[in-house]
């Protein structure tokens, strides 16, 4: 193994940055040499790379999004395109591929390794919905960012004696919800994952405040969404005023957390380490506190499931 | 003067709890009694008051909302509501109150006022909507929120290449949007002071990405509204992938900025001060670096103006 | 199983009060009552507890400190001073003690154990160096609290072109300074479990220099302290300027992080939920991404290892 | 007036960044061209300068630091050092100079000037020193970073009980220990400009504890010193406990305040007008609210006063 290419693909998440770093430091430590890509998968097609040395990767650990960019790319989902892409990657004499990314993204890296070219998956979403990896990079700062803005939205609806509906990111996993929620002192968590009763939770409310509560946090992932329509059903329903806030894009954003920054280096040095060695379509990840590898294909048939203790834990704790 | 009540009325602003803290202590300080009135006029109408003493505000300074709490007040605008209040005012034996608010709440300190009793208004309001005074307390923490969004924002739209919208409060006032575009260095503000011509910003959006620009931010002020109907627009005209995020109640939290700390403590003792001095149907404010005091009447009767200076500046800087 | 008290003891760690709420919270969900006991063994002594209700727990899940205060206490290390605690204890009622702090209060909780009470540990220090749990309660805020001041730091370093030494806690157990070195971009990291070489160091930064580094980073962990020492001799044997930090007391305090807020609140239930069980002489954890429990002396036998792979992945990545 | 050089000189401010930006930007606005110089006045001697163009200021104005860097620079003290760098300045074409810094670095574009060399000086200094102006860039952000520090501090004092002591920087004005003082509820103030009384001192924590505070925060500025040893006298007449932390260079650091990127713009533009008008010798400041300009050698001469306002509020919001 001798020069290994990386990209980013996909949503950013904060830490991406320190996973490119890690991958271009860890492969120059061992004699590689290493490009970067362009904009993901369409760079590839494109033939956008670049060598990068040791500075290239300078002063970025703490950046949040990615250098080397990211874009959505359908031409990559045809035969063609992936076929533009392999021979970019023959024609710059490239014998590895990193990919960091999502689902989406380790699709991608699949098909390349079906190819016969060798490609690593990194896990790099927010939304922390691959089952094979305890955490993706992202999620730790996501939900630092959340729960400072639970804290900022209190301090208004604490003011007011209102309650909060805040609508955050997770189209299919409610993870970013039900962690957030239980670190921000939420009262409700509303997920794709779990069924809800609009009445139990007005229930809830007033009990809430005739014990004295002065607000209620409510978190709903934008994969159930409707956080207008709740806000008027409650209004209706128990006659406590409420208020609607979706997070939106600063969730995405951000200096990345240590714990991102920590498993980001980890895990671009694993990649790396697995290509040296001759593997192919892995994807590393964290599992019980250590990094690992395993097959893309095994990884992804993998099926989430909800964390039920931290579920009913926040039940608990919201009495 | 010997018992002062304060209140705090309106949305509440980061900052209140500092000046409500600067008028308990200062008010001991000079040997008053001083009461603290929940829920602004509604708990003066109630006859929910409670005196303060000096750990009544011990370690509040920090923090964002307001420890009165705040509630919208119907009753308050008949004349009979102002009747209870003023009943309550004299049984709890209050010689002057002090209002900590916004345009809406200044508006009861003058009714107040005009049945013969002393009343003085602090500016709490993270609008920047009174034109007597340069700051009102909450605006800069706000400014500050705005920047931090926008860098969060920003790392994401530059590794997607993306146009952002940033919709922000101010629904006559365009003063959050304007200073936190020129601080967070925005290509385009849209705010209700100023016409703006869809043209010529997609024009401008062109001719960044043409310059090399990897991103471009618009900052829109609540008053104008419209942020997912701008980015549909742009991208037709185009062609260039936005992405709208209404910020929402998160700019009204959060620990208190130095600066608003400060203005907060300094008037909070000069309405101390007045009230002390015998004055009536006064605000305080800060003009020219130095902390005034004028008619109610006066001060509400002054004409806010877009500070056009930095609306161009906005315009140079980001060429 | 009815009564419960509660305690944090020790060095203070951002995540306690989350643990405190935890057991208080759990503990009424499951039928108990919960007394809070104010500055830890001391107070135990002096008979300074009071019952706790749901809402002496609300809003402090995002506070740093320890609402429950601390303290260090001689008299609980001598045989009488226990005898009192002990019969304080039975006054109240108490049935079964919650312990929340480090290595020493640990030894006292075992002590209570021995002598028939029911005692359970919950890890709450920052230092991370109990070996029986991969985490203990702020570790992570800590981490985060000093990758933030190295951002900080890393500013001015730059613009002057200085390599920084940046003495952070940790007596005996060099995690902080490790874990955060790494998410940090630390070049160097010295630490009580490693030897390390002066000039060695000195040649990194050499060479860092010459291949065009604008500054370099030295973490460096208290246990091993002399920061301005080392400041010396490197402008000594390389003439490069370095500046020494001492970040000192902000490293305990600050809003807990996301995970620790977590962590806490599994292991507050997990301890209401041992005593329940009729458990007694245990301590919570983490380990391998679950939360488990340990005997105590068990608990205290198990060494302290280095994390060696993070040791070498900054020499590594810093290259 | 065509070709114009900036510069930034002495310590590093927050804020530096969006000053060099705005010169950058309304220069070429303007059509003239611009160049950067790196490390003050030594790449002036050392001919270090580059053109700059409108993305070479891209995404830096919410950066800490200088891009531009900064270095001592004996030499430029020499007239033949200077005699050097006005050769420099001739030979790349440079028509005028604009020096971002403190007191030292004006002195320097003072004798620019008095050798017939248009120079315009901005005042970028944490530390607030310049009497001329309300405000120099880089003070605002300090005192929020500061404020930052005190509540991490306040965190773990109150736990514990104990008093803070807190040593700033400002070694002969002591702003920032007064103002971050104020905002930051401090107890009390302890700045070069005022005399102080151990025993005073010691009375008010006396008293402080004896109305049952559980903390108090003593500030003190670096031009006073002595932080341990206060420390132990305090211990010594008192009783109380105290720590002591020295903040150090975290305070240069961190992205800008929103304020101080506003007035760095402001001033940056200004200085452009200022040069294309054909002046020299002027430093420009922000009084009474308003963007202002001054001959170098009269705002050198204004003696800089204590705001005695604000510290007698300080005891008055004390107590």
């Amino acid at each position: 193994m001798k020069t290994i290419a990386v990209l980013t693909s996909g949503g950013d998440a904060p830490g991406m940055n320190a996973a490119v770093r890690a991958v271009v430091r860890s492969g120059i430590y061992n004699g590689c040499k290493v490009f970067g890509v362009n904009r993901g998968y369409r760079g590839l097609i494109d033939g956008d790379l670049f060598e990068m040395d040791l500075s290239s990767v300078g002063d970025i650990i703490h950046r949040g999004g990615t250098i080397l960019k990211s874009a959505r790319c359908l031409e990559f989902k045809t035969e063609e395109g992936r076929a533009k892409a392999l021979n970019v990657l023959k024609v710059f004499g490239i014998d590895g591929l990193v990919v960091i990314g999502g689902d989406g993204s380790f699709q991608g890296a699949q098909k390349v390794s079906e190819m016969g070219f060798p490609a690593i998956g990194i896990p790099g979403t927010i939304d922390n919905d691959l089952a094979y990896t305890d955490y993706t990079i992202g999620f730790d700062t996501t939900l630092n960012t959340v729960i400072d803005a639970i804290s900022k939205i209190r301090d208004t609806s604490s003011s007011h004696e209102r309650v909060s509906i805040i609508e955050v990111m997770g189209r299919h996993c409610g993870d970013i919800a039900l962690y957030s929620g239980l670190a921000g002192g939420a009262e409700v968590i509303i997920i794709p994952e779990a069924e809800y009763n609009e009445d139990e939770i007005c229930k809830k409310l007033i009990q809430s405040k005739n014990r004295g509560k002065k607000h209620s946090i409510i978190m709903l992932a934008e994969g159930v969404g409707g956080a207008q329509e709740l806000s008027e059903k409650i209004k209706e329903k128990t006659g406590i005023e409420s208020r609607a806030t979706i997070l939106g894009h600063i969730q995405r954003g951000g200096s990345p957390s240590a714990f991102d920054r920590i498993i980001a280096s980890q895990m671009g040095a694993k990649a790396v380490e697995l290509l040296l060695e001759g593997k192919s379509s892995r994807v590393v990840g964290i599992k019980n506190n250590e990094i690992i590898d395993m097959d893309i294909h095994e990884a992804l048939a993998i099926e989430r499931k909800l964390n039920t203790d931290i579920y009913k834990l926040v039940d608990v704790l919201s009495i």
